[in-house]
């Protein structure tokens, strides 16, 4: 662990450079230097070198980086290296989606399933059983699930957080459009893509305009 | 238009502002202030003023911020006051959520659904059916699609986007975990919610060491 404050932004890009190394492990390359890394996350080699150093210096002079070896402790440090018990909220399209995403591997494992609808109450999935919301707080605490992962609509999601909260959850990946309240020692992320379509539309309207200038 | 760069992480404030605004409108509220705004933001108000500064002042003083107001304005910022036509490339459990997904609403109108998998191909959704891949770059000319979503496996995203921007489009938003090349014309927004589950386990790692040494 990093003794420094450690800022938002290194923590997101160390993901990117995680995705980087799986890359290049893709295309069988097993070593690669600050520049290549930089190149490939779109950041300065400077950044690469300087986020890194906040967890000690992983790349020999002259040598660089074992790609595996770096994407371990990269994995090490985000806490990819271990097993966390997941409970999704709210089993809609996205929910039941996210319920059997093959990507979620050996790291995720979701072991509750809860949503208000009866009519959705007691469909099987690939890992397991839709339950009424009602079980939530008991399935966290006798699971151990320390993962929630909220995917109910905008005005349903802060009790849900709560409700998590009360339950004892560690932390809240959201991905209702709504911006959850949460004690500090419970983060919250959001994975919010109508968000990154309205980012999307925001930069493509200025190109437009420029176009347009031009 | 703001003359001004603005620094995409107002970009993304902005959203997060109308998500308050959204918030409050269910809640009946008219009319707002800078602080009210920040404090359901989790932000500083200067913060709020310093962002919204950008593009004019919405607020007047002591009176603070009409809420319909502000939400249409921050809309027509974002541009999401017009529509735009989508493709979706990659029709797994990911692909089929989003082509159904109710919150596109009237902003975001998906035309074309793509996949190379030939058992998906000819298969029904809500908005269409979904296309060989091949159709790919005579649709996005044809009906005018300015945005594509790639949902396909990392390894596949780079060629998908590198059709995409060979096709015309103007923007791209990324759910695969793969890091995208594009021109500067074409921005990319990632919705990589591995990678919002990587930080997450990131920060109650942190906490849960905290825990440890207290």
């Amino acid at each position: 662990m990093a003794a420094e404050r450690v800022p938002d932004a290194t923590v997101s890009r160390l993901v990117t450079y995680l995705r980087v190394l799986e890359s290049l492990e893709r295309r069988g390359v097993v070593r690669t230097s600050s520049e290549q890394l930089a190149e490939e996350a779109q950041v300065t080699a400077f950044q690469v070198r300087k986020d890194l150093a906040y967890f000690g210096s992983y790349g020999t002079r002259g040598v660089g980086y074992s790609v595996p070896l770096l994407k371990r402790e990269l994995r090490n440090i985000l806490g990819l290296s271990r097993r966390w018990k997941l409970a999704i909220v709210g089993m809609g399209r996205l929910g039941q989606a996210l319920a059997d995403y093959p990507g979620l591997g050996e790291v995720f494992e979701p072991v509750g399933f809860f949503d208000v609808d009866p009519a959705k109450v007691g469909k099987r999935l690939s890992r397991g059983v839709i339950e009424p919301l009602a079980n939530l707080e008991r399935a966290v605490s006798e699971r151990g699930v320390e993962i929630g992962l909220i995917a109910v609509p905008a005005e349903a999601a802060q009790e849900v957080a709560d409700r998590l909260v009360r339950a004892g959850i560690k932390g809240i990946l959201n991905f209702a459009p709504a911006v959850l309240e949460t004690p500090p020692h419970v983060p919250v992320e959001n994975v919010d893509f109508l968000a990154g379509l309205a980012r999307l539309t925001y930069f493509v309207s200025r190109n437009v305009g420029e176009e347009w200038v031009g």
